[in-house]
């Protein structure tokens, strides 16, 4: 029988389980898992429902509508595969992880097509029949490189981009486009060592654990909401090279998690802030 | 205001959600924090609410208990400390844990007394000013013994026993005295390494990791449900004794975690597993 | 400049560390990395040294064979890829993580070939032109299609065979024709959950974390020396099912891992243990 | 018998391990444990020894500095607690580890004194015998208030200053006269969220893993080298509160593991960096 996930935010006040619920019940849905959360700093309620069943969603949301308070955001989304391009430049790591989860269903998502700003990975892409379209940034303006990059992007229809190791930062309006739909993987336990290599500064710092972060791209450069973040131990033997060596490992599992969990509907943004239904 | 935890278990069925959550709001209950759990395997469904307000729990229970299926489980408690009586022998790191946090109230519960079988550890709760009661296990059977032990304890009206490294079985009146309300800490990883000596078993396994577990006691040894576990890594250079030395930490961390979440009745009996409302 | 690796042990006695590396010295031989250790339970000394230079590796062993104590088991390698056969049944991530890591030269070995006793992988191992060999056991004694198994594998002259979820348990003849040469991987924490499904029977111990072995395979089923191990936190919201998905990911990292330390040279059995030299 | 640890560090070159051992053997020491770092971007070369026997360790120092290139640094000490004084605010956590440790014997080192700038934890520090002093900063500039806290730690005549959550940043004055002996956790995975408040921080980043860090004391606040790190994971349903709170054992545990790391001699400092063998 069909899933379907009803995501809902709005301000917090007494008795929403209750009102939601009793709609959901009323409607013939049968809740299969059911996740609450207040957050107490900006008193907002959310809640996720995955259910079965059910009259139609049409009526769900309307009722849900005239019964919640103003401002609500509900979402009912049924369960199945998104849609997703892939970016990268030359490392392979985490767009092999991806192609693979891809290959055998388990990443809750499509991979459509990968885009390269350079020919490296088109014969891995090729190995698993995705298409591959290389658009170099050389003899173009960022702008225009961008430009060129969300026009074949868009054709795809993609739910999400995918940044897998995508090496360039992304202008405003290629932004803009895809708000809050692009997915990035950066190769430090963010907020330390933003920037360019990370690594190097963590070797230089001397710490003894080292991380990875995938978050939803913003504006400002390794500022966007995190959505997972993973770390393994590091030592005194560890130069720049072996950090990143060691890394990809957390990389590629980090940022296949984080497309699985946006892609089951487990995201929601808070401000900057992500809660993550798990 | 008082907070109160509202814990249901009962067969699953539609609707219970939204008949559970009404009962709260019509009874002028704000519900803090919900959680739910359906175990598909059995078919059960349990609900943890913690919540303020309402105008008396009898009403509150009783409406429940009209509204839910038959067999259901139904208990309300208010927040606040638990009572233990704790059981040593003679390793002082897993009571050192527990006296620390009942010294500063973080353990959700209140040490009222140590019971050990050797004089060992008298000194260290007498530091705390926690009354101590050495009864020694010599020239007495075990029946003898442990109805000694559960006469003093019994005398403390204890929610919970902890057995915070004591190393004796304990036989069938004592366990069905406290059924379901002692909690153990076993070094290693359960089920791995039942029994005596489990870092020396960990040793000649040649483990890459050991473990530690926080269960509650049942008839049958190192058999009872599991309430929360860790692990560290080790290596070749770890002999038994080291393995020992490091394996306190994730002890006693692993005892005073379990104690919380009992003690906050975030944990749930399902058969022999638990459910764990973190 | 090429590099060796020097692996030494034998019985312990004082000032064996200065005898290597005086030979290494005077062989004009320079150390890279030098590890050392002393198991005290069987009075045994290990050495594992990288070292570049020198006049000959002949010489340099039949130097060391005369100063080092009676019975010292010496061994010389340069460090290159090794040769690996990888059989498989049905399950992909093992084995997609071995193609992955080998199709980018981060296995310090090299996948001559995959056998399957389904077909189910073929079109996985096509993908990354390796060669597919389906040996049905279907049809055939166990006898018979282990030895279809290993004349096909042997024609590879491999250094070590990689069980990569390779379903069936090999038999005396296999295992004495590649002592010591077959890493395995298994879905539990050893020796938690020996034999048949791991997360069945996790799932009803109720486990709150699982785990993955490597261990070289020896003739008493999942007890051979444990290589690599590697845990994940579970909760009372995982069944069997979900177990073995979230099992997956430390699976195929365990297993490289495992392949990864044995073709470096770290890995020295020790009995039924290993000396893992990181 | 009498254990000691050798440090040695100096340019690398070739025969280094061969020269040292050499001398460790022909002065008739025994060498019990060996580890060894060559620093590749400094080109230095770190050695740390534990022997016992020997024929008098100034007869050793005086051959190593002999053999041994011009610039080495030589360390021999025997393997003994070494003296402490811990340095507190209000928060109870870290101290009390510090002193169950010390009461069992497990630091590797002796609580001689406890100095507060609040009278907060004076009754913890009692209840194990443990001198406290009191010196509040009200009503004392800060060159003043350090300057006496100096003259009560210094009188102890330790070799290390633990701050065991003491919440005010130190001068100068004070950090030259014990420099490189100053401990301090920091309650953030450093170099993330410095400064104030680092919990604050944490929760505005969203972060989805919160960590500790054990680091020397320098000029430059939360700059020193590290020591030890460690993380635990969060979730959205964590405030800055509840993620204090779960930090307290990472805490606790990181500054316990780095004080009996430098007190067993097996920190080096290389430049901000450490070196730690473990």
């Amino acid at each position: 029988m069909e899933s379907h996930i009803l995501l809902v935010q709005c301000p917090d006040e007494p008795g929403l389980i209750y009102r939601i619920t009793r709609i959901l019940y009323e409607q013939g849905c049968n809740i299969i898992r059911n996740q609450e959360f207040v957050d107490a700093e900006s008193a907002h309620f959310f809640m996720r429902t995955e259910f079965t069943g059910g009259h139609g969603n049409g009526d769900l949301i309307e009722r849900l509508r005239t019964d919640l308070p103003a401002g609500a955001e509900i979402r009912i989304a049924p369960v199945q595969d998104r849609r997703l391009v892939v970016l990268v430049t030359k490392e392979p790591h985490c767009l092999g992880e991806l192609l693979l989860l891809n290959e055998f269903r388990e990443l809750s998502a499509s991979v459509l097509a990968v885009i390269g700003n350079h020919e490296t990975l088109g014969r891995l892409a090729e190995r698993f029949d995705i298409p591959f379209h290389f658009i170099s940034h050389e003899g173009l303006s960022r702008p225009d490189h961008e430009a060129r990059i969300a026009e074949v992007a868009a054709a795809y229809e993609p739910d999400y981009l995918v940044l897998a190791k995508y090496m360039r930062v992304l202008g405003p309006d290629f932004l803009k486009q895809f708000r809050h739909r692009i997915i990035n993987i950066h190769h430090s336990f963010l907020p330390a060592f933003v920037g360019a290599q990370p690594y190097r500064q963590a070797f230089e710092r001397g710490v003894k654990i080292i991380g990875a972060t995938a978050h939803f791209v913003t504006e400002v450069l390794d500022e966007g909401p995190i959505i997972a973040q993973s770390v393994i131990p590091v030592d005194h033997t560890y130069n720049p090279k072996r950090m990143a060596q060691a890394g990809r490992d957390i990389e590629k599992l980090v940022l296949a998690r984080a497309v699985k969990l946006v892609c089951q509907d487990r995201v929601v943004l808070v401000g900057n802030r992500t809660v993550v239904f798990e």
